[in-house]
């Protein structure tokens, strides 16, 4: 109800600033019997460190190295729930008094002051992207579950600064700069990336997330379709201002007989649904894509207020990422798998675990 | 976990189908001392009705009648569960022997039988979009409690087949056929649809949706941000494929210094944001859009396949809609009212009821 | 969250009061294909009417007939939610003026004036015991569930008005008036309430319940064990003041050599864990007893207050039970079914459907 | 839904195994502001330490230490998640090869092996009174809430070992051996302790728990009455065989007119309904009492079987508590607070804050 929790069935609770001692969390209801250990996880975490997924559009060093404390025993789950911390260990005490009582513009601080009445003003507290670490942590437990039944989740980008990709090849999107879902993107995305740096902005782009072997019957009707289950999972991730599903808005612009997937007997003819047919998934490839919108910090001179509502001006310093992508490219891949991981168990109360 | 129940603090849970005896809800959490009678209800219930929204661009009359058998007392709410039944007057019986063994290309036939083993075929059962009376009742609880607030939602049409509006003006939508945000939409829509339904086709568009008055602070940090949280809520609408707040997916397209909202002593300067920062409220109006997909049932004749995987043709008769607008309209602005009236009663256990 | 939905995969939630137009509810995640119709639902509901389980002890006659809704197709469950109404048939204008202002002792008149601060105050409203025929309803449907799997509840009274049975029979407990636990009480119990009766008093009592057929595995470890679910459902009817398993209190007074089952391999030699062992079910039978407060309605002349905090004093006038028993008895048994239908539910996600 | 997440409003998740890395959770929805620091809830922690509440009945010595994760910001609450960790320092390896393959009578062996078809067999893995570490926390957290409501908790024990107090004064029974409610008990409880040891048996009790300064108005209708989640509560404590509130199962013996407590200008003339009427809190002292059994593991032979359904005896070795008071006390009071803080929160959403 505060927030702090994902899922139903699969699910993830979360804690942690990004300034505070450390981060972490709770996975609660993962089924037992599936081989987990540190190292597995570390791996999808690494993902989100600078550098990964290409050239470092950030300049932050963080070594995330997550820890298991309990739900694994002789390297199995038990049924049983997963915490797990990350520790904080470049906790120097910085000098936050320049933003302690002003609002950076396109950030959290103005809301969450209204909100609590007071803020961790310390790099964004709660409200920082540091919060994702716990997200792809829960992610990578959803999928070493999903890999026993052989689901699979990929994610890639598709458009960077304006620059689209000319085609969309996600198989080998996590091996290339940028999580690029095409080989010819990343030095066109450099190149633009040192540009925008320079004038000291900041840039956006669109991700594309794609769930394979995902077997007919997932979600649940009405309220809690798959869909709609998919589209909160990855505009809770801060830096998300859109989503859509197979054709999506494309959809709004096609015919019923344009948009209308045909059954043959050897599978659906087309895929405009995005794999998700009245809520349900159809047993086609699950597909999304989502506007990730640029970095609020940027070094450029800003009309903002302070707390007292009086008129300020604020150029954040620091070294702040250019981008979103490529670092937010794993955390979608997370959320989606901790999506599916829920859906898959609760399908499990009707048709029982294969 | 069964997906008919919607909200938190303030929640709707639905049932019924488009040919069973009666739909209905219960919603649990309306503040008590909220006026309340059913002509104000039925009033909103009204607007989805075919014909409303300007011109009939669906063919079944449904006398839609709500009435209200709990929680209600002496004109005010009690505080205590509100249960509502919609009776379903034409349940003729149908000859539903045509589409018993087949799935319908673009409807939940195929995935509701992959999930449930078997199914309600009469006009789609539970997956039928007659479900959302039920949406529309809770959803016009939810905007009487919000009135006592001076919160107020606004829905309306800004494209239809592919025919945009040159600009926005939510104000009157409600008395424009089709819900059009401007005034000169309606004509060319209109023409547009007769040509479609003369071939045997359908339509999509695209509708926005504003909530004015929204005080700041409203939804929670990391999983339920308000977004997320609207998101789900629209996308849960069996037609619409694609959401975005603000900017949306131009976001991804902007720089930083474009994007961030400047905010100066009398307000924002912009709102890209759309009335969110991190999740929560920021006092600005919340604006979203939502790309919503032809009706999939077209006269056309179509491949398919039936339960037994054996292929197919289909071609649907009946009158049907030729687009879901208008009538998903008043929907989409019950599914916001109730996410806000949530909202709003999550942030009294820190705030306090005004 | 605002207390009128039971469960969390076998879900129901109820609405309506004593003297509004019609009670009924929401039975969400019955698993699909299951044999139902109305018929068997009202067996059920007709054990809750007076008369039934023995000699009158409520005066009133109520023709419950229920009517469903929705999430039935072709006599079988689909595994949408089904929704049910019960019409308050007898809805004559009383003069409740009364008990308008005053709060009667040992009714929820005063705790629901500090909630809410307005309520229905003809018969107790929301807060009437009348509210648990939406309870029989939705467990009469987890029961059709829970006998696919010989999964079966038994309930029957074992003290009344301070007269205990010498020993218990659950088997046969529905024949006999009280729904007694052995044949030798009822003809006690009669006496007992009429002397009571006549001196316009009123009495409680003691019910047992057992499960039988639960399979090993049932519960969720820590916050969500077995116990703790069954505790908080029967405790959440109007009349029930404590609740035991097992050997309950009794163990409080126990060795550990005396209170732990021994095991053989033929089964537990014992049964003072109730059947439940760390919140899980072990296969033993489930037991649980809890104690029925006497009925706070009564003929006497008693000291209270009235909404302005003076004192008044109050002679309950009308033909009210004597005794909850035994009309709560179904109750309790339909609670426990909801308990058990939920818990098989959950423990699908672990070990499949059967 | 798997059993770890406890409360609605004011949440806590625990993890943490008798002998895993560490035991910890996250307390979700503590609202921003309130004064926090580790040493308040250290206090609260070693209370459950062996040695406290009176003599040893306990021979292990576990210096439990918590550590704050996030949530606190400069000494308040901020409103966002608090995660916490408490590391088991004792993680020798222990030889457990003894009950690696056997169910030991009365604990959760047998029904953790059926449930998750593995298990974690030291000390009982999860379903050790060592995850209770974390639930003194979550209370002590809810505690410290609930003061700046002037809301507080005693518990005490009334009964040990058959020996019931002449009379209960909580008011002290923090500050005696074994948390008892009179002065007069150790003495006597000590001797009884001393006996059943010696002869390597082990002792059950009652203890009664009290909240004060609770407002009217507090729970909720039917399924989430007030006294429900109380039993809930305190039912999901190991240990803990029943729950009764109020006058509780002497209710079932009184007649009306001796049970309905007569309302007065001045307040209620007595309190058999344990401060809840018809689920909603009343403003009189909250009162329940628990039957607590005796602990499973004792020093006698004991039959049993193993894995594989043959039967075994066994003897539980090493130096074990002879009874679970005083240690449960501090828990108990704990699962109170974590109630209460919800009920207030959720009850802020009709009255607002104060």
């Amino acid at each position: 109800m505060a927030g702090n929790t994902f899922g139903t069935a699969f699910r993830l609770t979360t804690f942690g600033e990004s300034h505070g001692p450390a981060l972490g969390g709770v996975i609660d209801g993962c089924p037992p019997g599936i081989a987990l250990d540190a190292v597995q996880i570390q791996a999808e975490l690494d993902k989100r460190r600078p550098g990964q997924g290409g050239i470092a559009v950030t300049a932050r060093a963080e070594p995330d190295q997550v820890r298991l404390l309990s739900g694994v025993f002789e390297g199995r789950t038990t049924g049983t729930s997963i915490g797990f911390v990350i520790e904080n260990t470049d906790q120097r005490s910085h000098d936050y008094s320049a933003i302690k009582h002003i609002f950076r513009p396109g950030h959290g601080d103005m809301s969450y002051h209204a909100k609590y009445g007071l803020r961790d003003y310390r790099g964004g507290g709660r409200a920082s992207g540091r919060e994702t670490v716990s997200r792809v942590v829960g992610g990578a437990v959803a999928g070493l579950f999903l890999r026993t039944l052989d689901i699979t989740v990929q994610a890639g980008t598709i458009e960077l600064g304006g620059i689209a990709v000319p085609n969309t090849e996600l198989a080998h999107a996590e091996e290339r700069p940028f999580f690029a879902a095409h080989a010819d993107a990343p030095a066109l995305w450099e190149e633009r990336i040192k540009d925008v740096a320079g004038a000291g902005d900041s840039l956006g782009g669109v991700v594309e997330i794609q769930a394979h072997g995902v077997p007919a019957g997932l979600g649940e009707p009405v309220f809690d379709k798959l869909d709609a289950r998919l589209a909160a999972a990855v505009m809770s991730i801060g830096a998300v201002k859109g989503v859509e599903i197979g054709a999506g808005f494309a959809s709004a612009r096609m015919l019923g007989s344009e948009h209308n997937d045909p059954m043959t007997s050897t599978g659906f003819a087309s895929n405009n649904a995005g794999g998700i047919l009245a809520g349900i998934s159809s047993g086609q490839t699950i597909c999304l894509r989502v506007a990730v919108k640029p970095i609020p910090s940027i070094a450029q001179n800003q009309r903002t207020i302070d707390c007292l509502g009086q008129e300020q001006h604020i150029t954040i310093g620091g070294r702040h990422d250019i981008c979103a992508i490529p670092r937010i490219v794993p955390v979608l891949a997370a959320m989606v798998r901790l999506v599916l991981a829920d859906a898959v168990l609760l399908q499990r109360r009707i048709s029982g675990a294969p």
